[in-house]
């Protein structure tokens, strides 16, 4: 199953580097991850996401939860949440055809020059796996980068 | 000074750990870091910044370079390249401020119920600073994640 884990970690050199060797060490190979800068000058948020065996990522966490530089770990999977991850994309596509994979998409159009454009897009996983497809419909992806996923917490109705 | 290292990594466990325990080994804390999945089922691009003396940083990306997992790795921070980064974000700001802060600074409304709006953003690191500290003036930031860095290399000029 797939695990959507949120943590406050130290920022101190190695903190990264014992979270992700726990993982490592049981063999499990981390999907995607970002740790970025908080308001709290000395806290990082990571944000991983990991497939694996329920029992055996519930243990991984609860031996993440003992290291000195985890604040808080929660694996929020199961309960409600914001995932939103970002796709930077080159593509050689002809710009009307990439125009209008962006309207239908909802994506933004970052530079064009020279045959080439620069896009931008954000959205679940899922849904960046399909504006991808979208994109690779009408020409070449040169390059890209993905994020991985973000996320909060979300105890709210939709909009 | 900032560097901003991209590299494609293999998939496999204990891949980000090696990367991550070079940087800690030598002292140095990594600033922000994104690593998600690319076309090839294979590979995954990891983007990393870290401040740190030039000489000391190059060292380091050498050393990777010579890690088995790692395919390629550059420094981009001296060459051309389009950076952006993903921010999700929580408020009790009153719903007029914040969409007006998402219209000046471009950032999308993802979910508004009980008073709170969760919000979206994506632009270079100083951007989404800048879009942080307007979002703070009009509220209390109850909850944020941001992404760290994706970088893709960019020989084009600005549309």
């Amino acid at each position: 199953m797939r695990h959507l884990i949120s943590m406050l970690l130290q920022n101190e050199a190695g903190a990264l580097a014992r979270v992700a060797g726990l993982f490592a060490s049981r063999g499990y190979n981390i999907e995607s991850l970002t740790v970025a800068a908080t308001q709290d000058v000395d806290a990082s948020r990571l944000t991983l996401v990991v497939f694996g065996d329920d029992a055996v990522v519930e243990q991984i966490v609860k031996q993440s939860a003992k290291l000195v530089d985890v604040i808080e770990i929660a694996d929020v999977s199961g309960s409600d949440h914001v995932e939103r991850e970002l796709l930077v994309a080159r593509t050689d596509a002809g710009g009307e055809a990439v125009d209008a994979c962006l309207s239908r998409f909802g994506g933004r159009l970052l530079h064009r020059s020279a045959g080439q454009s620069v896009v931008e897009y954000t959205g679940c996983a899922r849904d960046v796996d399909a504006f991808l497809i979208a994109l690779r419909l009408s020409g070449h992806i040169l390059d890209h980068a993905r994020s991985g996923i973000a996320t909060i917490a979300q105890p709210l109705v939709a909009a």
